[in-house]
């Protein structure tokens, strides 16, 4: 499932049932950084969910008790390069908008730390569920990285003070807050971090994937638009997406108080 | 006061007093559902409005248990074609986008539900007042329709992700979480909807028109842009408000410490 | 230290300590209005830190029961000519803007009433801590003179429909909304005002300012353009900072495990 080596695979992909792709970062030891190796893992995993025409929905969980401690600084201290960094955070931005881009929604399944890079891939992600006393920085500032690349969704899921405070400061916030601001959707107990996202999971997997394919390019697209063009776009997708025969059966069925059967 | 059918008009367009528009969703049988009838009927009605130089706010509320239920499915499901669904669909968006235009506040009155293209128009709407109770939903994709166009004035309204959350999984929000997203302005008692509604009302009613039309086109003009031309834009409004006889009174009146007499 | 007159300046600029600016807003009489001198003087003193390479944080304080009311009313009645209040709100969205553009963190310190562009400078700042009792209000609509210019970094801080209703109403929002909303990053009892603003203070000096500098300037650059953009301009900051000697300096320290040596 993946090709990794598999005596030490730094990331598990599974698919525990149709259509639920499961990423598990899996490097406990380094606390899931965002190595050369786990990015290169992340990206030949979401590809292959791409080509997958049965994918339905992506879940992003770790092993351990962190999250993710963002990128690797080991490995970024052996080559103090110019080039090398371009071509690092070049290689991380584009693991993160294949997620965007994705057709299929990503939950990031949330506990302990998120810093840094990996508070990136929590805000980076459609939706994420965090456990209580899961923990959000993007704290590279700590030492003389200010976490530029983070920045960029984490101010498209927080209030703009609360965001520069953390990028300043390298303060964290707890789960709690991370759901107050917009980071995440839920904080449930560590018990329950599996059985709520299986909720979200449940809840996509009952929608035809073709609306939600529509609909998921369509949200970030026009976001970024003007409000009238954002319509226009909207209308469009609409439009197309009411002469789909999953939306002609659903709107049937809702007419004649049945449940859909969504075509395959 | 409206074109429609007196027998059973879906919309009542009223003026109780000087400059206040309230307009009524009035098919509580079909959940006020913005038919084509409703979507014409509102038309005119904000295109009245525009006409009207004594205008000063507008309140759209709703007969019956819900606020509104969105598009009506029966009529979509009558003529599938693209074009029709193209043609339903810049309909809506055309009165969406008059809301938006118009120079007076629109101040959404809701109670009960407000699903797909019912929370678009409360979400479009300048300001929205709840009652304890309602509820908000685009969940158009439990009959695989992803709720694109309500996406566009949601996504300006809500955390990003709690707006996704709502679209993929067709879920609710209460009305105090869409207060605390953003959605709506208060939540008050049933009891209390329409008298809290009326202190917004006669807030707006107690500025001047000119000053209010002047904020209100540049306040979404301006939000669209750039920080820079943002703020060419705001000062080139706020120097042509001040030159206007009411802020000239205004102003006046209070460095004398008098109530001001705002010009008609 | 400033360039006022001594007797009677209305703005006081200190440096307390190696790399902290705090300017004080100093003229409680006026509810420290700005003034075209209070707005001269900010520029003054914003300038001079922009030129000053030692300079690490500036901290924006307000002397007497207000933090500041806006400009100044009787001023503005005194000229009753468009070119001078083009010249006026010109005046006021350069010195906003100087300090978005400032290369060091600019920290708003609020106690009392922050109101129109007293508002707007809280809102236009970094950073904000405000004391229990503290409210904000963008109330020029009470004097017929939609505030504009204040709406633009309102609009960027708050959710639309909390800043709308401000902005056409008049109404103030308690400090403990203001937060909540996203306007300022703590709320504190008044008598801890000073030390907890100290404490972030403390947070940003603690940093390396060349990274502060660009990771400033590299979030509002970003926050304005489409993801895919925003991204490009991320990687390239983040790799340049990651070439900086501070950031060597700062990575290396954390893998061995001791406390960084900034250079200087």
């Amino acid at each position: 499932m993946n090709n990794l080596n598999p005596k030490e695979p730094v990331l598990l992909h599974s698919q525990t049932r149709h259509g639920l792709h499961t990423l598990i970062l899996n490097s406990p030891s380094s606390f899931n950084s965002l190595s050369e190796e786990m990015l290169s893992a992340l990206q030949v995993a979401l590809d292959s969910v791409a080509k997958d025409d049965a994918a339905r929905v992506v879940v992003i969980a770790a092993a351990g008790k962190a999250f993710c401690a963002g990128h690797n600084l080991k490995q970024m201290l052996a080559k103090p390069e110019l080039a090398y960094y371009q071509q690092l955070f070049a290689q991380c931005t584009r693991m993160m908008l294949t997620i965007q881009n994705l057709s299929v929604p990503v939950i990031a399944k949330v506990q302990g730390l998120a810093t840094a890079a990996g508070c990136q891939l929590v805000a980076q992600c459609d939706l994420a569920v965090a456990a209580e006393g899961a923990s959000f920085g993007v704290n590279g500032i700590d030492v003389g990285l200010f976490c530029a690349t983070p920045s960029v969704p984490l101010v498209r899921n927080l209030p703009a003070k609360q965001a520069m405070e953390m990028l300043l400061t390298g303060g964290f916030i707890s789960a709690e807050q991370a759901k107050a601001g917009g980071l995440v959707n839920r904080v449930v107990p560590l018990s329950l971090l599996d059985s709520e996202t299986d909720k979200l999971v449940e809840a996509i997997l009952a929608k035809p994937r073709a609306a939600i394919a529509m609909g998921k390019a369509l949200f970030y697209r026009q976001r970024e638009t003007g409000i009238e063009a954002a319509y226009q776009l909207a209308g469009q997708s609409m439009a197309c997406n009411m002469m789909h025969p999953a939306a002609q059966e659903g709107v049937q069925a809702f007419v004649q108080k049945r449940t859909p059967q969504w075509p395959v």
